[in-house]
Order: C-alpha cells, then structure tokens, then sequence
C-alpha cells in the first residue's frame, strides 16, 4: 500500500490513503469531539482506557484528532492525583493511540492536539510568562528558544499539535483573554508570532523533528476588538482596520509556515469566523496561498446552528467555508449526511481529510505512531532548561513604569524592607489562565525571591494585608503597621486568573461564574478594570506612613491603578510572569537585573476613556472634557535602572540609522523603536506605526550605533485595494524609547518613489 | 437669455447659465468659505456691508453661498445688540443679496446656508427641543409640523438652505453631539429623518414652495460611532454595520428626496467622508441614484491636505471624489488652480456648479432672490406658533424611567413642594448646543411650570443646591432643609450645552476650552458620563430626609446616574426640551399630560460598559464579571401613569396584529413596538431589530388591534452582497413597550420564501 511507503512523497502517499477510505472514515478524520480526559482513567497499575474512547473510534472507524488527552486544570478536573504527568504522560499516549490504529480499518493514527499557551499545559509542564509578558520582552530570540522547548516538551509527553494563541491583538483591555496577546501592535505581533512559529515548528520543510510541534496560530481573525471587549462577541471593524491590526501576524506566521490556523469565536462582518468563506477561503487560502489546516473552535461549528437552523447544516457551512477539523461540535459528526443531502461536495470534504492526514504524514506519525518510537529526550531531563527559559522570559518582561528620586534598585541602606499585598508570598496568581495545577513547592513567589536574595542582614517581613478581591480591609492595619517600620514598602498587588475548583465553567471551558479571586482570563471579561477596594485601600494605607512604597503590578490586563502612579515612588507592572516569576521580579527590584520590559499594550487610565491604543489614526481630536484621550503609560515605555540618549536619524542607502548613548551610572538596556509616520500618502495614516525595533545593552558612557534596514516590513501599507504594498508617499522616520517618545522625537522625512520595487527609500 | 426665463426647464436653464460662466465665475459657486456674520455690521440706522463681503464677492466674481448669516450664539459673538432678529433679517439678507447680485456678472444669486439643527439657529428663532428629544418622542408626525415651522422661519428670514443633523445615529454617548441624533437605531432614525425632508422641503416637485427649505442632511456617514465617542475621529466600522446601522437613515432621507447631504468629518475606511468617493461617488450617487448637493463639513475640506500636501491637492481630491459646496476651506478656492494644473476635469468642477445652480433655480432665486420678493408670512407672525410645536414636541419626549409606588402624577396630597437643583428655576440650559441668545423671560423653567400650574394652595419652595459642575457643596444644606419641610422633592439634575462668552472654540466652532457649566455639546466629549459631583451629592443628601424624591434629568446625552434609579421615588428623563420645557415637564409630573416619550437610546449604568446599544449582534456573552453588560434603562423604556396590556401577535395576510388593552385606571399612551428577531438568516443576525412602532392612546379599559404591515421596510435585511433586500429565512415578530420586554415577549414566527418580491409572509 503506497501510503505506507515512508520513501514515497507525502502528497502521494496521502491521495492513496484518501482514495481507499470511506466516507464514515473520512468524516472521522475531521472530528475531534471528545474531551481527552474523558479518554481514560488512572488505576493503580497505571492508565485503562475508557468506553468513552471506546465508543467514540467505534463510532469514527478510528478517530482523527484527540483534544486535551494531557489537560489538567479545574475545568477537567484533572490533578496529579488522576492524570498523567511528566514520567508517565509518553505510557498514556501509546495506550491511546494503539487502540486508535488498531480500530481504524487502515491504521490511522490520531493527533494529539494540547493546549500551549504558554507552555504546555499538562501535569509537570514548563510554565511560561503569557503572552502578554513575551510581548513586554520584546525579544522574539529569546521567545523563539522557550517556544521550542515547550514544543520539545510536548512531543517528549506524546502530543502533536500545539494550539497558541497568537494573533489575537489587544486593543481593549477589558478582555479577559488580553492575557494570551502579544500586546496591541501588529508588528510586534507578528514578529513574535513568526519566533512561536519558528521555534515550535522548525525549518525542517515537510517533515517535522521529533522535538518540533505543528502550531494552531489562535485565533483567526479580529478577536482582539470585540465590542465592549466581551468574549467572542461580535467584531463591527471594517476590512482595513482588519488589514492594518488584526491581520498582520497572522500573515506572517503563514508565511513562516504555520501548521494550522483557529477560526475565532468572533464574527466578521456579519459571519462568525468559523463560517465565514470571505476569511477563511477567500482571503487565507486563496489570497495568501495557506495550504495548512484550519480548525474551529471549541464548539463554534455547532453555534452556527443559530443561523441554518441544525447541526447538519452547521456543520455543512463551517466545512464548505473552509474548517477542516471541529472541535467538540455535534455538527461535524454528521458530515456523512451532510454529503448525502447534499450539503457538502465530497471534493470539498477531501480536501479537508487531505488537510489532516497530510499533517500525520508530516509528523511521521504513520511510523512511528507513539512517543515511544521516537525516542525524544525523556520529559524529566527537560525540567532545568524549561525553569531557566521560564525565569527568562519572566526576568526580561518585568516593566518599571517610574522611579521617583531613583528609589529602586533597593539601595543598601534599606534595611527593612516590608513585603506586602495578596501576590507577595504565593505562586498560585502568577501563571496565568490554563494552567495545571502546579506541585507543592513549584516555583518563586516575590516575597521567596527577595529572601534569597536580599544581601544578609536586611530584615524582611511580610503581611498579606488582604486578599485580591473583595474589600475586607481588616488585614491592612498589619501590613500598614510593617511597613511604617521598614525603610521600604514592596506592595505586590494585581489580578488573578488561577481557576479554582470552585470555578464554573462553559463547555468550552471558559471560566463562568467565577471564583473569588478571579479577575482575568477567559471568560472573566471587566468592565472597570479595577482591583478589589481593599488592594486600593492598603495601597493608600501604605503610602500615607511616609515609608517609600514600591508597587509590583501582577496582572494579565492593565487593570486600572492611577493611584499607584500617583502615590507610589517606583511602579513595576508584570504580566503574569510564571512560576519563577518571584525570583525575576527581585532580581530587578535589588538590581541583580535590569528592568528590561517595555509596555506591549497602552495602560488606561480608566475604562471610560478606552480605546487608547497608540496606533490610532492621525485626526484632530484632543481631550475628553473630564479626562484626558491619552494612556497613563505610553506603548513601548519602560525605565531602566540608567538614562539613554538618543541621536537624531540619518538616513543612509534602504538604511536608517541612530546614535545610542548610555548617559547614566549604570550598564543597561534600552529598546530602540521605529515608527514611521506617514505624510503624503493614498489613505489615512495613524499617528504613528511600530515598525522595528532592537534592543541595546550599554556600559555607562557606551555610545552605539544601531542601523535599520527600510525595505519593505518598514514601508509597505494597506493601499485602498486592501493589498500591503510600498505606495508612493512621504514619510517620517522617528527613533524613541516610547510611542509617546517618539512623538516629540526630532523625525527624519524621506520620500518613496513612484517605482518602488525594492527597498529604495529616497532621502529629500 | 435663457437662463433666465422662468418658464423654461430648470436643467436648462442651469446648462444654459453654466455655458456662458468663466472658470472663475464656476469655481466661486462652489465656495462658502465667509462666516456669514463677518458680511454685515448693525448700524443704528439698519445694516451695512463689510469690506470682507466686499472682497469676498470681488474675488469670486458674485458669491456662491453664505455660511451663517443669522447664526447668533457665543462663537459668532452676535447677539441682539449687533445681530439680525425676526423683525430685521429678512432686511439684511436683501442687502447682502442685492450686493451679490449686483457683483455677479450673470446676475447669479447666493445660497444663504443656516444652521437649523432644533430650530433655526437665528436671534428669535423658534427653539425646538434637540433631536435626541424629537428621537424621544417617537412620533414623525409631530416632528413634521416642527420641521414644517422651522422651515418657514428660515425662509422669512431670508434663508435658504436648512443645516440639519439627522444621519448621524447614537453608538456612544460618550460623543458630545449625541444630543444631534435621534437615537441608537435605524429605523427609528429613518422614520424622523423622514419627516424632517417632507416637513421641511415639502413635496412640490422641482420647485420649492416660499414656505419651504431645502436640507442639508449631516452627516454622511458614521460620524455617531467614532472610537471612543470622540469627535471627528476615526470609525473601524465594516460595511455591514454601516449599512444595517449607519447608511439607513440617509438612505431614507435621499429617498425622501433630501436636497443635499454633508459629508462627515470622520473617516470611513481609512478615508475620511470629504474625500471618500467609494462613500459620495459609488454609493450615494451611483448606487442610490442621488442627485442632490454633497457639502463638506467646516474645514474638512482643508483637512485633507494632511494627505495631500496642500490646500490645492486638497480640493481636488474632495472635487473628485464628490463634494460639490465647500466650507470655510482654502482649499476649494484654488479650483481654478486646480484644473489648470490637471488635479481636476473641467466636466467635474461643472458637475459640481450644476449641483449648485440647479438648487437656486429650484428655489426660484433668479426670479425672487430676496425674502422681500417672495412676501412669505413675516417672522414675527409664526411666534406663537413655534412656542406650541416646542412645546408640544417637549411633553411629547418627557421619559418616565421608574415611578416606585406611583409617586406620579404628583398626589394632591402634596401641598409643599421642594423644587431643587440647578435645572430647576432657570432655562438656560435646557436649549441644546447652537442655540442663539434668548431674549429675557423666553421659556419656562420647571419651577416656573410648576407654579404657574400646580393647584392653588400648594406650597412651592425652591434652593439651586449646587451648580451643574463641579464639587461645591456649599448650597445643598438649604436644599436639604426645604426637602425636609417638604412633602415631596423634585430635584431637576442634569447637564448642559449651554455655551457662554468664556467658552472657547475651534475654527469650526466646536467648544474647545469648554466653560465652567458646559458638559455636552459638539467638542465637549465625555469619558466618565458622569454629572457634577456635587449633584450626586445633593441627589444623597435630598434622599436621606426620608422625602420622597423625584429626579428630572435634563440632558443632552444619557449621563450615568445609576443613583437616581437607587435612591428616587421617580425618574424622569428629559433631553434639551427647549424654552418651554419647564412647561411640559410640570404637566407631567401634575399628571395635565402624560409621560409621553420612550427612550431612543440605551441608558447606560457607566461608561466602562459601553457600548450598551440594544440592537447588537445575537452572541453569547453574559456579563462582565464587575458588571452587567446590559444597559440600566433599555431602548424604547419609558413608563405611563396606566398599565397597558398586550396580547400575542397574530399573522395575518402581510400584516401582523396584536390587541392592546389599557388595563389602569388612567387614560394613557404606549408606544406599540414591533421588533424582529431573525432566525434562519444568510447572515449574523442582530438580537432584535425595531422594524415599526405606532403610538396609541387608550381610555382605562379599552383594548385596540394595531396592525402592522410585514413589508420590505419591516423584512428587508443587507445580505451577504450588503444589498438590501428581502431574503429567505425564517423570523420572528415581538411586539412589546420596550426592546428589554420584547426578549420575553411571546412571538410570532413566520418563514418568508424563497421567491418573495412583494410583502408575503408565510404563516408557519
């Protein structure tokens, strides 16, 4: 049988199998219904699987992916108790996947499809920084290292596929998935987006190393900009908003070659993205050539039945719109009917089974089936790398926001030093949304770090103070009386999106009725972006002894905390930094480490004055008349422990380039951003466009020089045809530390040409 | 001369005046670049020109149209010591028309363009209440006569050109000019922009009677959705919401044969409205078939050359992509430049003038070009009137949010009365934004309607409290005290648009340093939608006397007063009622009238929830988890003092019909609203869709069927092409008194056919 021929080419081997399969069978490929929890069950000999399963490749004559066989949260209810962790996950993978290819007539393996957000999410997974984080590192090289280690980690616990959110872009904080963003700017996005690709997936062309895992790019397209910020409500943007923002990095992790896309939950233009052709057919497969795999999201097949009436025809319309392979849904189990009503071509079908079984070609899966095969590095010996690229991550995304007078690094005359909050002494609020419930002991909490690594003899105390939530204020006079007896006031406030077994959830797993301490993730959408009253109040409370007083902002969103900009001497804010988060945070806070992370996202002020992304459109509006229009915190900003001068731009040959001193006491790192602001150009410009950006590391004195190309990723624009081309027009150079920087930054203008075809600015 | 024989066809008379025109004579038709109070100076022995219309007229060879000419209020500075009233305007404009004339080769008459936005905007001009008010009323018909009048006073004046905001539709009141609206939805808004075109210009044909005005609609298109209801900033909109939304009421208001429209600062897909030609070319005059003026917002035209380079490339880029009459711009001043250079054709500048002329021919100007030739009925006859259309269009909006207990209509057992609050004893803030100086003693305020109508030997008391703004908290004891004495308070609360002599202004003459009192209005944007705090304060502290309290709210955009509905016996709503609003408000709360009117817009509980508008996308998010995602008072909310019941819905032949029984003690009026809710749909459907609304007035006991129509206006949908047409699926009617009361209303559903062309519902 030719498709069993590892020497023949995958599209060969893939029309063979195709040509000898039945519709039951083909429809069982683009089926991922079950729950893989629900897949087995651990006994003290080990796993055994479930009728569940049993029932389900029955039903399939195999089956074609499995979601979540290693998921372990509150959701699933999966614990160390009753999952498989890091030893044993590999042994349940080839328990399932053998009854998969022994029940499927031609010996078709299953995908494994997990959850990797940021890390993967099983028992004994590397946890990651968000999203949210890696955006503040800017730093796509290092993201790139610990996105391969988690795709090396998944592949060594038998999974395949990895689903990241990735393209969602943040431009309303009151999302509660603003977490899983890379932050508000597409070209950020993108370049982090294309490093996710990278690492995960490798260059390894049609084959994928067994180290290496095939990304599920989330969410496909515009999710970032729902009204009012509401999960997977509607988006009302229009195409160029979509072209300019939300498209970007989805563009290019296709084009660093990503595996597979997800059809948002969220509609555009009046179809849900998961039937919606103009996107997933019109636009990425045709316009951008993507020949890789879309899924839907967790049930959004089966939600289109609102609009054609059953889930036969849902699912009809998702596949003839371009889904491939569903998620959860009643809708794709009745493919077979739909091609008999018909619903759906059979061609249209195939080319979605085609879809699929190349995906297994490309994993080797036909070979070698199960982890075991393999023989990737065993999980366990994976554990330090994954620590240190978390900490990392963590160490490089920590953001000072201002520094009164200097007070931080802590100097050594702060002896005292008062450790305060509800995120002060746990892990258990810095990692984020789907997490697996972590081992005792995992990790750093901020109060952890500081003890380790305050020099001997500072005294450190510690009081809680409140909790994240709520507004019982009984605990502050503790906390307030520590800190009036410290020479420092480290107040570690922020959100929480850690579920909880008291949790409620959707059957799609996003948080419904919320636990207490829960004010972030998915599902858990704000409207104020405030914290609980009581973290304001110890906040204040804390403040008013006169003692210095830090605050480290542990958040997934930027909450809403003008007061801590007005009475605090340093603010840091730390999107979810992961386990080792604490050590990170002390690090900088002693000076160990350089405040590295610069602002991904613009921090409001307040909810009622939102939007205030940077990357607005250039009209005239000014202030509000009871608030000002403009962030608190500017995208892009973020302090060091020393000063940077800038030079102005000079413009060189397709180059542009700028003078970088370090001007203060200390070694450091400045990120060095490019925007471009567009003058005379076919159709209106925003104020400013991130366009590049590089990050310096300079001795005090040190002077650099940092050259950026100005080819096509600087110049090109979404003309009024809606394609990205370079137009004729003129345009600004501006080099800041900030967006809000650069506005005021001394600009150089130069002029694209008529016949641009490569990269040819033209100096005035 | 042909042109000139009044017997001959207007379209060619206007070929035949264009043949004999220079380039330069072409080029001034299209200007309006003075500000019409800067043409005139009062003298004590009438008027006299200015050297500026001197120089205007000499430079463009005769004068294409004068912007303002009456307009009085605190950007112009005019007022009755130096402006034009009833008596004497139609004097000034024979002066300035006479000069024109005179100063035109070709003896060509000029436009005089007025601002009628409520009213004409002119020294004794008849104040309306503000279209957000008119929105409240839910009834066009009444609207019509308003317009009718409002049209007259223009015309006796000696305008000619009414500037009217209609198109622009309510998304986020954070918006300053949500005031100018009708309210959040479309066919609400199509209905009243509707009526405003009939009453206004009548229906006479080519030729506009002397009692009737030409519109300029404003604005085209999406001005009211604007990101962070900010003024004249972007809109991300996708065609779908501009076009099930946005486009409707203009769409009505071409159909009702609208003279012109204005193009809208914003920008709709990366180019604002003013040079936007896929906006006034492809759509509006291709693919509507519009054959009216387009006129440019003030400066927007000038606007462009932030694109462009210059003021040069500016106007032509506005000439070609479909704006005919420019305003207060350079820009369009260089047109003869501009076809010289080759930036414009010469049939384009001529498309244009044809616009221009042909409206001076419809309004007969060559024959009678001044007011005094025309003998309309004199300003000064239509006085009275006027105040009755105010005044009935005022009570016909006042809004009855909640009436706990049914403290109104005001018991008899209330002999002391405390009448509280800024609003209360004075009208100046009851006008709306534009409104010109009041001569002393115009209108009534509450506390004079009261006393002028409550029972002898009632005792009525009164105390100011605070100001509209600020946090003075100084007056409110007084208040307390009489609201103690008192048997029930009414606090009259709310904001103000009032604009002073310190109000400082753009060069369009929005509100840019906005005075102490000014909170809404055109520039005075609003993030928190909050009210002065001393109000709340003073709205606290007359609650706690145990005083039964009602709370009027007069105001110009819903603010968010989520404590009125907390802590008040009675609510009511009343947008800027006019002078007379005092008047309708006291017979309302006395029980003489009814409460009448029904909310056009959604009432927000805060801004952190925005948007709240009822006719969003049918998706499945729940709440914040802070907050309810739902407004504090739904579109089409407004109580009665009866109790009304309605029955099911009944198909019938194209029509649908429900019984409605006034089931209190009291005669009253509802407003029977029928909305849709589509099910099988080609597209994303909204959760409802307001597709007809009727007012009945109904003894205690009576019961009336009200039948509706199932039409193309109550069945047609954009679908997936974004035409509009009637399209298979199956819907349900709900008829309810609120958009709130039909998502529990008992349906009615219906399957249209595949094959409808004409109204023909199916009976399931």
């Amino acid at each position: 049988m030719l498709y069993r021929n590892p020497t023949a080419p995958i599209e060969t081997r893939t029309r063979d199998l195709l040509s000898r399969m039945t519709l039951r069978e083909k429809a069982g490929q683009l089926n991922q219904r079950m729950y893989g929890w629900n897949a087995y069950r651990r006994t003290p000999a080990g796993f055994e699987l479930t009728e569940a399963l049993y029932a389900e490749t029955e039903r399939f004559a195999g089956l074609g992916a499995l979601y979540g066989l290693l998921r372990a949260d509150a959701w699933s209810g999966v614990d160390h108790a009753t999952g498989a962790d890091a030893a044993d996950s590999a042994a349940l993978a080839d328990l399932v996947q053998r009854h998969v290819v022994n029940e499927s007539r031609l010996g078709i393996p299953a995908l494994f499809v997990e959850e990797v957000p940021h890390g993967h999410m099983a028992l004994d997974g590397t946890v990651l920084p968000v999203n949210l984080a890696v955006g503040a590192t800017w730093d796509p090289e290092l993201y790139e290292h610990a996105a391969a280690h988690a795709a090396a980690e998944l592949r060594a616990r038998g999974g395949h596929l990895a689903l990241v959110s990735a393209l969602d872009i943040a431009r309303d904080p009151r999302w509660g998935r603003t977490e899983e963003c890379f932050g508000e700017d597409p070209y950020l996005a993108s370049r982090l987006t294309e490093a996710l690709v990278r690492g995960m997936q490798g260059s390894s062309g049609d084959l994928f190393a067994p180290d290496k895992a095939p990304v599920v790019l989330k969410h496909f397209a515009g999710q970032g900009a729902t009204i009012g910020g509401r999960n997977s409500a509607e988006s009302e943007l229009g195409p160029r908003e979509l072209h300019e923002i939300h498209l970007p990095a989805a563009r290019a992790g296709v084009r660093a070659g990503a595996a597979a896309v997800m059809a948002a939950y969220n509609e555009v233009d009046g179809m849900p993205c998961s039937g919606n052709r103009a996107l997933l057919h019109d636009l990425l497969r045709r316009r951008w050539g993507f020949e890789g795999l879309v899924m839907a999201d967790g049930l959004a097949v089966d939600r289109l039945a609102r609009i054609t009436g059953d889930p036969v025809s849902a699912g009809a319309l998702a596949l003839n719109s371009g889904v491939d392979l569903s998620l959860w849904d009643d809708g794709f189990t009745h493919l077979e009917e739909a091609v008999e009503r018909g619903l759906v071509r059979e061609e249209t079908l195939d080319a979605a089974v085609i879809r699929v079984l190349r995906l297994k070609f490309r994993l080797g899966l036909f070979e070698r089936p199960c982890p075991a095969d393999q023989s990737p590095t065993p999980p366990t010996a994976l554990a330090a790398l994954g620590r240190d690229l978390s900490t990392a991550l963590a160490r490089a995304a920590v953001t000072l926001l201002h520094n009164n007078g200097g007070v931080l690094p802590i100097p050594s005359t702060a002896t005292r030093i008062a450790v305060l909050g509800p995120h002060a002494a746990t892990t258990a609020h810095q990692l984020g949304d789907y997490t697996a419930p972590q081992r005792p002991g995992t990790g750093t909490s901020v109060l952890d770090g500081l003890r380790r690594l305050a020099p001997p003899g500072v005294e450190i105390t510690h009081a809680r103070g409140c909790a994240l939530t709520g507004d019982d204020t009984s605990g502050i006079s503790e906390a307030v009386a520590l800190a009036d007896a410290a020479d420092l006031a480290v107040l570690v406030l922020g959100g929480s999106s850690a579920r909880t077994p008291e949790t409620g959830f959707a059957a799609n797993g996003a948080a419904q009725q919320t636990a207490s301490e829960m004010t972030c993730g998915e599902g858990v959408d704000l409207a104020g972006l405030r914290l609980g009253d009581a973290q304001y109040e110890l906040l204040r409370a804390a403040s008013a002894t006169g003692t210095p007083a830090v605050v480290v902002l542990v958040q997934g969103r930027p909450h809403a905390v003008p007061e801590a900009a007005d009475l605090t001497a340093a603010l840091l804010t730390v999107w979810y930094p992961g386990p080792w988060g604490g050590d990170a945070i002390a690090e900088v806070l002693l000076g160990h480490a350089e405040p590295a992370g610069r602002l991904p996202v613009s921090v409001p002020r307040s909810a009622a004055q939102l939007p205030v992304y940077y990357n607005h459109k250039d009209t005239e509006y000014g202030a509000y008349v009871d608030d000002s229009a403009e962030p608190l915190y500017s995208f892009g900003h973020g302090l060091s422990y020393t000063t940077f001068a800038y030079g102005p731009p000079r413009l060189g040959q397709h180059t542009v380039e700028v003078d970088v001193t370090n001007t203060g006491e200390r070694r450091g790192r400045t990120v060095v951003q490019l925007y471009m602001r567009r003058l005379l150009t076919p159709v209106w410009p925003r104020t400013l466009e991130l366009r590049a950006f590089r990050s310096l590391d300079l001795a005090p004195g040190e002077c650099r020089t940092v050259r950026f190309p100005l080819g096509a990723d600087q110049l090109a624009q979404v003309g009024a045809d809606l394609e990205t081309a370079v137009l004729p027009g003129t345009l600004e150079v501006r080099i800041a530390e900030s967006a809000r920087a650069a506005l005021t930054a001394v600009p150089v203008l130069f002029r694209v040409d008529q016949n641009f075809t490569a990269p040819d600015a033209t100096p005035l």
